[in-house]
């Protein structure tokens, strides 16, 4: 096998599409064109976890899940020493999700698996493709719970105690599902993990681009946000008398919406939960409780975001005799992918002559739990207007093929090159 | 009797706050300094109007009640051709009302009788004290009931059958309260209405002022709005390609407040109900439901407002690229109150060497519904920090007493001038 041969490999885009939409059975949503309920441990996750298993292993690939329920697929590389080059994502959806957030990633190294078992080619290091328990979240907090757990973010029985709304464990779904294994999450050692992804945003499809390589996770900083005025008649209180929470509140909005348009490409801004109190058609807000989410791909970006909020807070109180009380309620900090990572992807996209851009992603992945372990990198795809996370989600078949080359071609040359 | 006697009679402020004060049991909240829970036609009104009743009737009135169970207290004038000069408010709260609200109207219609008594004067009208039923609308809308049905309005019939939230009538309620009676409301004329009422806003006491002569009632206009964009994650959409229904509305929240402001003394616009839906701390809102209250005097004064909102909402739909609905729910025409009533209103405050100044009433009262079918004014006393529909309203004795003085030299002087 020689490296040139290697470059020429291509996986197939007609296989990889029968895949999604075979697998998108287990939990399509009836009346939906490609609307996907398939929550973590559910009948219809079970059912394309069975799938999965028998898939890998009529490739040869010998199948090991861990106590959290994580799936392991192995294909054996032809030097025992190294540790395996793992593809990962999830099969689980939201409730109204689609069939590629996640699923894409997943079926793409059972994809890559079958192009190198057709071509006989035996790579260095084992490849691993899994399937993380859990990432969405949607039925068990937090989300990415299984890489959570086997990048050491939390305990294993803090994640086997969490309850779904009826009251069930993770843990007690688990052992109904037959997929609780021995392993303890983490126990085994990863060269490399990959993801391929969505985008699950708009940019690449409004930039005409076809591979997103994504150099890292943007920081996030979440913070609950009161304003206080007073309650008055809509009637009775002349607009100088008033100390109106709502106009307050309207004024930080777009104070939030400015901040965020602060650093353009990096810096982003959202309040997503806004709601004004007592709520009375005839009474102007004596207070109004909303969230800010602020996201950046660096610390002191997120640092200047963050003092520009207070300074706009202080502004506020003093001009219109408001009390605003800002609390941060969670903070996750950037997350950088392995340069090594990232040259195997840039250069397999330039390769393959495929438009590109590098991005950070915007949402988090299990790839932000195995980057603490082990060097990890994503690629990411367009989708349909950048819908996710809704019965709407689309890409196409090319698009597709595309991304799962791209990971081919990568995981070829990392395995090839990093401990070469 | 002179005119320069009458022109020296006065009130007791010390009678009128132990009425206040001693029909306040009916209903006293516990645990509160002046709370008060008196519903309409609750075993509390039911007290209050009983006892209502019995001091009518120890200074000689009589007493009729309407099918709509208003109480009518009378005291004959000299002249058996002439209307009754009435003097009207309402003895029922809210919920966690106050102890002045309608109820010094009442009190204070029963201490100028008690004075007149006192002093032996008989007036040329009839002196008519009125308890409207229902006024506050807490226990069955709409507000303002009973002198809606005197005036026209209502029908009898849609008033009656109105129900509580245990699905109780109006009518079964007036039944079991032994207030029911046999005149048809409307089925006596008035030569007048006056009406003592506390401000419910901030404006007197802002500006030092003892007494309000009330020129008429602001009109007042209800929407409903609608903002549509697009939901989108926090995490992957950039800033310039959302269309945040958040960010518009809070434009729109801007205006909205502008619009308030752009005729000082005059216009009032507020914002009651605001929300952002689906409501998730990093989805990008893709609508928001708001409401919209504007009021003005004159009704060119709320078409220029109308339009400046129309104007804002189509110049929003063009920048922000959201979709905004303006739905029109309820509009009340602006009221003018008669000038002869006024004039006496005026001319006895001036007499009495009260500070004061004209203004517009910016909630609605009976007075709303009897100006339709009688010359109707009234007389507005400050009340602390504006604040009313809560158990902190709150008056001082002299406040009280000032604004009965002035309504018993209005009513005196209107008496002998109206068809003199």
């Amino acid at each position: 096998m020689t490296p040139t041969r290697l470059g020429d490999l291509r996986i197939s885009g007609e296989r990889l599409w029968a895949s999604l939409c075979e697998t998108a059975q287990f939990g399509a949503i009836p009346g939906t064109d490609r609307g996907m309920c398939r929550i973590t441990l559910s009948d219809e996750d079970i059912a394309v976890r069975r799938w999965f298993v028998a898939a890998c292993e009529a490739v040869g690939m010998s199948v090991t899940t861990d106590q959290i329920g994580t799936i392991y697929a192995r294909r054996p590389g032809s030097d025992a020493d190294l540790a395996p080059i793992a593809i990962g994502s999830h099969l689980d959806t939201q409730p109204t999700g689609g069939r590629f957030d996640g699923i894409l990633g997943v079926l793409a190294g059972l994809e890559l698996v079958r192009t190198l078992h057709d071509a006989g080619i035996t790579t260095r290091h084992p490849i691993e493709v899994i399937n993380w328990t859990n990432e969405e979240g949607a039925r068990f907090a937090p989300a990415m719970v299984a890489s959570g757990v086997f990048a050491g973010e939390f305990t294993l029985d803090h994640a086997l105690a969490q309850t779904d709304r009826d009251g069930v464990t993770l843990g007690e779904a688990l052992a109904r599902s037959g997929f609780a294994g021995d392993e303890l999450p983490g126990g085994h050692r990863l060269a490399a993990h990959f993801e391929l992804h969505i985008e699950q945003g708009p940019v690449l499809e409004a930039e005409g681009l076809e591979i997103g390589v994504v150099s890292g996770v943007q920081g996030i900083r979440w913070y609950d946000v009161t304003v206080r005025g007073q309650t008055c008649h809509a009637g009775t209180t002349p607009m100088h008398l008033r100390r109106d929470a709502l106009h307050a509140a309207a004024r930080l909005a777009l104070a939030v919406d400015a901040i965020g348009r602060s650093d353009p490409g990096a810096s982003l801004s959202t309040i997503g939960l806004f709601q004004a109190y007592p709520g009375s058609r005839n009474t102007a807000p004596g207070e109004v409780r909303l969230t800010v989410d602020l996201r950046h791909p660096q610390v002191p970006g997120l640092d200047t975001m963050e003092a520009a909020l207070r300074r706009a807070i202080e502004a506020l109180q003093a001009e219109l005799r408001v009390a605003i009380t800002l609390t941060p309620v969670w903070s996750s900090p950037p997350v950088e992918f392995d340069p090594d990572v990232l040259s195997a992807i840039a250069a397999a996209t330039r390769r393959l002559g495929y438009s590109h851009r590098t991005m950070q992603s915007g949402a988090g992945h299990d790839s932000v739990y195995t980057a603490r372990v082990a060097p990890t990198g994503m690629i990411f795809v367009p989708c349909e207007q950048g819908i996710s996370h809704n019965i709407a989600e689309n890409i196409t078949p090319a698009q597709a093929e595309q991304g799962a080359n791209v990971l081919l071609q990568a995981v070829l040359d990392y395995d090839r090159g990093a401990n070469a």
